[in-house]
């Protein structure tokens, strides 16, 4: 089963938005055994709309556009619909009541609805109408012959949450109504410490002894590299097994750098870790500045162990706050392993915690000196027992290299909670 | 002047991999008056990648391919480009000495370098190389004539700050001199307080009066709208001027909501104020966990006037490191505005700055109750003299809560340091 995603709108080739939603939608198929086989992105221009229509349709059964359905002039996709599938224009009762109730009631705005919302509730006749619970723009379902095969088309708004709730609420049931998938298993490894080539150098052998319907993807990211296993097949107990036991292989070949073997990032990792050990983390932060907190904080309910950072962006923050001794400051510098160290100290004290974070550095593009250039940062962790402190040395831009840290930062907390490292 | 992008990687079409890099290049063709007509993304897989290249050939004169020239077995491109251009694989010394240097200088890798990577010095001998000085994967630059057109394919790696670098330090100039674009000048304003569709209902007579080589575009995000027109022509001046002009109306018709007249994120915008003024800030966040310091510290230089932050993710740490009043937390509640403002107090106070943001509110999915509902947060700005504190009531998800709250925060500063807000 073929899937296209063709997204629409200006903003997307100019540079303007970075297209999250089609990897949303991705993610969703994939699960569900649907193979995307193309992502096309096109302007708010009804040729190059058409075009997109009739190429992808020829190779895709199931072809999802997001975007193009708003409220604004630039706006052109719902006509063009209308007319690509013979339809006539008509406006839905429903969809109208919905618009009202947004406008009165969730959105409170005082005044009369502009005409332009109002023209949301106008939909082609010959689609089957998706209800938005969370926005003005309904999701519309066509179906079309296209060399004698049914193929669905589904138009989607492209705010990235209203997108989202109408693929899971009101798309995937009816798709997987509608057709019949072959079964897809996935299986995922999170390795540390180990670049790709490496390890695909030592899965050499392992790779090519793979069955054909399961394939090996390396996913590296932020300095670490993610391997999945996906089956695909129409048996789906034995396909699980299958899948099973080559992960077993894979993951027994690289032991010693196998994280986990679930596909969650590393912040629910070390989340799950501590909620299991009933211990509780703080973060002092300078070069990363704040970023280590924002990526525990966006895991839901880390408030049950993670009490809050201390950013010490200045040296007087790093004395006051976390008691960093002055003289560790002007001898050792504030990027050095004594001064994340004392900040450990300080954050496990001032913030009460089992475990604490640290990290200083230069990020980048300035500040870096020949003996520390930009990229040079230490980070640590620990707990009163025991603080484990190490020297990145990056060598990529000022957002690239905060990503990093804050993933080395958290892998080393979690090998510290661990004991794992020495 | 029309260009296609092409990314190549089935991490793109399961939706591990969000592809920043196709924002990054359509912007850098924006700002060259190259308009990016669409973008593809095919998974490694010959066929596919085949299709693309004769399909957007027919209609681009520019072809950026980003990816699949890693060094593991599931990258397909260099050798399926040396068959499309008709060369032969030849060894490059440069490209060898290179990964010879990177290996033993900058990874500092022990033991010998592995076949896979000797391997990236294997290039077409029909490709012009050009030299990625950030990794091992060289750009090749190809050129063949298409219906009687000259078209330049050029392939990238997908690693986005080698693909940056080469874009910029060769690519670029090379395009410049083989084409010759037309002048392309763009205006943005950034406004906020008002919904994209009120915006558009003031614009229609302006947008409906602009001249055909003059196009307005809305980017909304974060609960902010930007606005942007963009002017091609042959004259550069003449151009300037009359994107200038426009410019000059369409604030003036939202001189209540422009926030800026540049294309800036608002913690540059803040971060310029702040300097100008010799002012300090700090940061006191609860529900943004972190975020708001992130953005502000992903500025570079920002150390010149932010001071750091204290993330108080419990009730205890906004007692004990903020001075919130034990009294105020048990009766108003954490999530309030006497707790909001109390926090900008303790930071003013215990991060010393002039100025100082907070935040507190339930962002979700869990954590609401009737009387505060998930969404319901508090944010405020201040200095020693006056406090502003504002609610907010959003309906997205955890992670888009915390962006817009984010911006909120910042708008909220923006308008205390320029003493909009009463």
């Amino acid at each position: 089963m073929n899937a296209s995603i063709i997204t629409i709108g200006d903003e997307l080739l100019i540079g303007q938005t970075i297209d999250t939603n089609s990897a949303f939608i991705a993610q969703e198929f994939n699960k569900a055994g649907i193979w995307v086989r193309r992502r096309v992105a096109v302007g708010d221009n009804a040729e190059d709309i058409e075009t997109a229509l009739n190429e992808e349709s020829k190779q895709a059964q199931i072809i999802i556009l997001t975007g193009g359905l708003g409220p604004t002039a630039d706006d052109i996709t719902k006509p063009l619909l209308n007319n690509y599938f013979g339809g006539k224009m008509v406006m839905d009762p429903n969809v109208a009541r919905h618009i009202e109730y947004l406008f009165r009631e969730v959105y409170r705005r005082p005044g009369p609805i502009t005409e332009r919302n109002k023209k949301q509730a106008e939909v082609p006749d010959v689609a089957k109408i998706l209800h938005n619970a969370r926005g003005s723009a309904p999701g519309m379902w066509f179906e079309k012959s296209v060399d004698g095969r049914n193929v669905v088309f589904v138009s989607l708004p492209g705010v990235p949450h209203e997108m989202k709730g109408l693929l899971i609420d009101e798309v995937m049931p009816r798709l997987l109504k509608h057709f019949k998938f072959p079964f897809i298993v996935h299986r995922t490894a999170f390795t540390a410490g180990m670049g790709e080539s490496m390890v695909a150098e030592r899965l050499l052998d392992f790779e090519a002894a793979l069955p054909r319907h399961i394939r090996l993807a390396y996913l590296p990211s932020f300095g670490i590299v993610k391997l999945r296993l996906t089956g695909q097949g129409r048996k789906e107990q034995q396909l699980t097994e299958e899948v099973g036991l080559q992960f077993d292989q894979l993951t027994a070949l690289l032991e010693d750098i196998v994280v986990s073997k679930t596909d969650e990032p590393i912040e629910k990792i070390v989340g799950h870790l501590l909620l299991k050990q009933q211990r509780t983390v703080a973060t002092a932060e300078s070069c990363t500045g704040g970023n280590v907190a924002h990526w525990i904080t966006r895991v839901p309910g880390s408030s049950a162990y993670y009490n809050g950072s201390i950013v010490s962006y200045s040296n007087i923050i790093k004395e006051a706050l976390l008691q960093v001794p002055a003289t560790t400051l002007r001898t050792q510098g504030a990027v050095s392993s004594e001064t994340v160290e004392a900040m450990v100290k300080g954050a496990l004290q001032q913030l009460g915690t089992d475990y604490a974070v640290a990290t200083s550095g230069i990020a980048g593009p300035d500040g870096g000196t020949p003996q520390k250039p930009v990229g040079t940062i230490w980070i640590a962790a620990g707990n009163q027992d025991r603080i484990v402190t190490r020297l990145l040395q990056l060598r990529f831009d000022r957002e690239q290299n905060i990503e990093i840290t804050t993933m080395q930062a958290l892998l080393l907390l979690r090998k510290v909670i661990l004991g794992l490292e020495g």
